[in-house]
């Protein structure tokens, strides 16, 4: 038994090697590659992928993880959970064929590029044929996966396992219910944000992000950072975590909130403890609660006001708030000639209506989600054709926001999941505001002290709580399990709106 | 007969999909991963070369490759060449065992990881085992490929064919004479350059050399810039040509020198005839060719006054050039408030030894070289231990140049090459620049109006000559034989000396 298990984690380092690789060539892609290398790129990915899906389905390995699955409950719990993961994935690849694989990677690399072209020149019909060869995939892999089931379950389990359409639609019905009541009343305290008015250089936004990243807790010797279009975090090796940013959006205030969402998943992966590196539990259990990790520091701590009585004067010395156009009345973010914390914290939590989900506020965030979720029901379903896309989505932004994109790049073409396939991965977004809400909760109620050590920059209660609770576990545990352990409940919305609603209201 | 050449290039397409993939881990090791990263990194390019070398000794595709050349007068001539390179890799690799290879590779990336280390703290210990294992490794390599070769025959081989210690013995024995009366006769005109008395910003640096190297001709479309410790020239795929720069050495010259010289690695590249991209002939012919367009294009081009005409304004676009500490007399670059283009192309032609190989004037710098060749014959004939390198290599600077290093990281733990195990790869650089003497002579002859052309920032006949002679052909003519087919001679110093003489006497 023992012989096999080493065999089994020999196979699986070769996984991960390809795995690392796959990573590697994706980052790249997004962050340093000239566009005219996407067809060769295409080919390397294409190549990695299909060796992956060999190695991982060949005959040898498949019987090791079966046995083994057999034996599960005579092992260590280490490898027998390992193993668990293990036969999951199996059972899901053994069913695609390699052309399949290959050509899906190939597909996805070519379509990423083409996003990426059709967004900059504000022309949908470039990247319409790939959209279409995407949901082809979606559809032909779903059926290759389980016939049996809806679409969309097929998909969405492969990001957040169990969760069904059926149950987001529930969970989505109330929460738009619950969103739209919200909205309503917190639509009288609008305000319009200063951030936009004033310029910044890019270079020292960059080191006032670099400062605060390491600050509240990113080793950079494991880890590094990007720069993208579009902000992700992408994990080449265990020791090789890069939290990737943008710098180029509309207003400082994105690229900062961006780079705290990314640590947040950042944290999650580097301190995952060393004993599962080995295993097939060694990255991030779900999406759900990868998020829930994200959102978390994202807006729980890095929209708070603690949080810039800190950061705020430091950013200071790094940032100059020079104006882009000298102001009809004095800027209330710099008043008398210094930051005004109170002011920039009330900027970062306005409630408004706008139209890149990434930029969004955490109430209306959640409507972005619904719209993509019901979105992507549609087309996988063929109840729209995509070249509707563009119209539908103005329509459902209209309906759910009450405004309508002024162009494409900040409509139908703003996120890049669908350009990479990554269809039914938007609803574990909202999860994870969820499982942000209930943990949250939970972390507040066992550390009192935590806004008053803030104020001071103490990071160390958040960071051990999470570490402690939800970060070294990896994938030990299953997601819906952990939220039980930490919380002593099951998952449920209450939390999430509680929390908007003592904030805002 | 079709068929086979059809199934000889797709055996070549996936050598080809691992041979970017190992130049990506490679570039990202040195440009963006974290120096925690490197055991998992090892991993990733130890399997790479491992599979590498598994497809490039398959049986099927030996058995090809001898057959295709057993007919290889009959097949197109493109083709044919295509094979002959193939036979030649082929019959090298074939007498490496997987396990060799692998561990080279796992041994290099520690190695190089070592050496950034070691050079950081200035602590030779950290390297030396580390060097010692490439060396060991190096002697084991040329006992596989021939063992009735000395061993820097068979090093020097695979960067520059047919090469022998003994013929470089000769040329350098030669040059070493000219240079040191060249440069005793130089020396009383030495005088103190100004570019390490100004301070610039990295970003605005960068900038520069951004704008720069897409004026001269670079493709950034099939292209970018990277930032690198030690700068080099990578090539992930035909459309994916990475030139890499360092920003931080001692003063701006050597940051824009460097990326003038990667810039011509680059231009080479970039410029292979498409037709080339699937066979073995899709890279520049060899490291001295590589070189003599690197060395060409930085001192021939880079280092005149016509070039600094045109840019020198330019540059001032960019950078502001801002005394460190306030000069106790008027800095002659920047007199009256504006850059003084004369003064600085006179601070970047100054010969005066100095530590540095890379920020080494154009006649000193083969000193450098020398001494690097000279080291390592002894390093491989056992004639010192590896211990000894610091002293050994003062001596030598002593014996070459009459300096000495005051700390290792200006001494012999400078370059990176030995680091990679790149042994037997200096003396290239030398060839390069006789090669580039030679072809600067006739280019210049057939373009008696380049340096009129160069005041007015006009590449073309650079750009267009060098493409048309060199460039385009990738490896499809041998070294010599390209050298003799452009200038209608074989391969001689005496252009490179005269080069000298008629520039600095």
């Amino acid at each position: 038994m023992k012989q096999k298990i080493e065999q089994y984690y020999q196979h699986l380092k070769e996984q991960k090697i390809l795995e690392g690789i796959d990573a590697l060539l994706n980052w790249d892609q997004e962050a340093v590659m000239p566009a005219g290398a996407v067809e060769f790129r295409s080919e390397q990915l294409s190549y990695v992928s299909k060796k992956h899906h060999e190695i991982s389905t060949d005959k040898a390995y498949v019987s090791l993880v079966n046995d083994l699955y057999e034996s599960r409950s005579t092992l260590d719990s280490v490898d027998a959970r390992s193993i668990e993961v293990s036969k999951k994935n199996l059972d899901k690849s053994i069913k695609l064929p390699t052309e399949f694989v290959e050509e899906a990677a190939k597909a996805t690399s070519l379509s990423h590029q083409a996003w990426l072209d059709a967004k900059s020149k504000e022309d949908f019909s470039i990247f319409q044929p790939h959209l279409e060869k995407q949901i082809e995939l979606k559809k032909k892999y779903a059926n290759y996966i389980d016939s049996s089931k809806p679409i969309y379950d097929v998909l969405i389990d492969d990001f957040e396992e169990g969760m069904t359409g059926e149950k987001i639609d529930a969970i989505f019905h109330n929460l738009k219910t619950e969103l739209k009541s919200l909205l309503s009343k917190i639509k009288s305290k609008e305000k319009t944000g200063e951030f936009s008015k004033f310029k910044f250089e890019t270079p020292k936004v960059k080191e006032f992000i670099q400062f605060m990243t390491a600050r509240i807790g990113f080793d950079f010797n494991r880890g590094a950072a990007g720069e993208v279009h579009h902000p992700f975090e992408s994990s080449l090796s265990p020791n090789d975590i890069r939290i990737n940013m943008s710098y180029y959006h509309k207003d400082l205030s994105s690229s900062i909130t961006g780079a705290i969402h990314e640590l947040g998943h950042g944290l999650y992966e580097q301190n995952i403890d060393k004993k599962y590196h080995h295993t097939d539990l060694s990255a991030g259990v779900s999406l759900g609660i990868h998020e829930s990790q994200s959102r978390l520091l994202e807006n729980m701590v890095g929209r708070s006001k603690a949080f810039w009585n800190y950061f705020g004067n430091l950013m200071s010395d790094y940032l100059t708030f020079e104006p882009i156009s000298p102001p009809s009345t004095p800027l209330r973010m710099t008043l008398g000639g210094e930051i005004q914390v109170e002011n920039l914290v009330n900027d970062l939590n306005i409630v408004k209506p706008s139209l890149i989900r990434i930029e969004a506020d955490e109430v209306t965030y959640n409507m972005h989600i619904i719209l993509r979720y019901e979105i992507e029901q549609m087309m996988l379903n063929d109840q729209i054709k995509i070249s509707e896309l563009p119209e539908v989505w103005n329509s459902k932004m209209k309906e759910l926001l009450n405004i309508t994109p002024d162009k494409l790049s900040t409509g139908c073409l703003q996120d890049t999941h669908w350009s990479i396939g990554a269809i039914g991965y938007f609803p574990t977004y909202t999860l994870g505001n969820l499982v942000a809400g209930q943990l949250w909760n939970k972390f507040q109620s066992e550390n009192p002290n935590f806004q008053t050590e803030l104020l001071e920059g103490d990071f160390s209660s958040y960071f051990n709580w999470f570490k402690e609770n939800i970060w070294q576990h990896g994938s030990f545990i299953k997601p819906n399990d952990l939220v039980k352990k930490v919380t002593g409940e099951e998952l449920k919305s209450e939390y999430f709106i509680e929390y908007l609603r003592s904030k805002y209201l």
